[in-house]
């Protein structure tokens, strides 16, 4: 304990890298949805496929770093949210839905990155994809999955990120 | 015509990255898989959503341009091409064809890669994830997708590909 964890022999326990994409997800909520977020405790799978009924993904590569970032939402959480941000209310789960969820993935991972490379990392920006529906998402790495609850009043939502190095 | 198309202003027409991508295809599966496969003709598609049964994405980050690469199978051709690589028969989207359109992805991505860096590409290497099930796979960006069809025995399977820079 005590010492930072090293981001070369263990990115997920990486407190800068984790504070990060929470930060990123509070701040991004909270500015752009007006939605307050209650971050619960994080958890390191080993075997993880993403739940949820809409998910955006981001490949993240930052020098021999690469991971992949996933933010995944219930439907009640997501139409909330969704009815937050732009004043009406959503029931379907619809285009407009999904190009919601790639912007919101996109703003979170920016503005995790942003704070990432001023503390030296080398995050490069990559293209979002959403995927909506009935589906398993599993990451393909060496490593494990670090997965971070957040909810919202109306349903629950997580990041997932993998890295390896 | 007659001149190459140049990779800055419109990287969906470079011709030596789709090769480098039809080639990843074409040989992965030949070596791998013993599977011949057919292409078909490329097209540029505006909007575009996933379709197949089960894909495997990776984002892709090559200096200033960053993309991803879906490759998105029915089921019958992923069955048939496991099929041909395992010496197993295969009836139902489990595990183990996670695991290998996963594996599959990682190696025609790792094939494309090699080849563009041998002539200056800068591709980075990133975490493939596999999408299984009946969802809609959508990519943002402010481009086009690239999709080239490819058919097996059996059925057909797709790439698909999205460039910004």
């Amino acid at each position: 304990m005590g010492a930072a964890p090293n981001v070369n022999t263990n990115p997920l326990l990486d407190r800068k890298l984790i504070n990060a994409f929470v930060d990123g997800v509070t701040r991004t909520l909270a500015t752009m949805a007006s939605t307050e977020t209650t971050t619960g405790a994080p958890t390191i799978e080993k075997e993880f496929s993403t739940k949820g009924d809409v998910a955006g993904l981001i490949g993240m590569v930052a020098g021999t770093m690469k991971g992949t970032l996933t933010i995944s939402f219930e439907k009640e959480a997501v139409f909330q949210i969704l009815e937050n941000m732009l004043g009406e209310k959503y029931t379907e789960l619809n285009d407009q839905v999904a190009d919601a969820v790639g912007e919101l993935t996109n703003m979170i991972y920016g503005c995790a990155k942003t704070a990432l490379n001023e503390m030296g990392y080398g995050f490069e920006m990559a293209i979002p994809t959403v995927v909506m529906g009935k589906a398993r998402i599993k990451s393909f790495h060496t490593g494990a999955t670090l997965v971070i609850p957040f909810t919202c009043t109306t349903g629950k939502f997580f990041i997932e990120i993998t890295v390896q190095t």
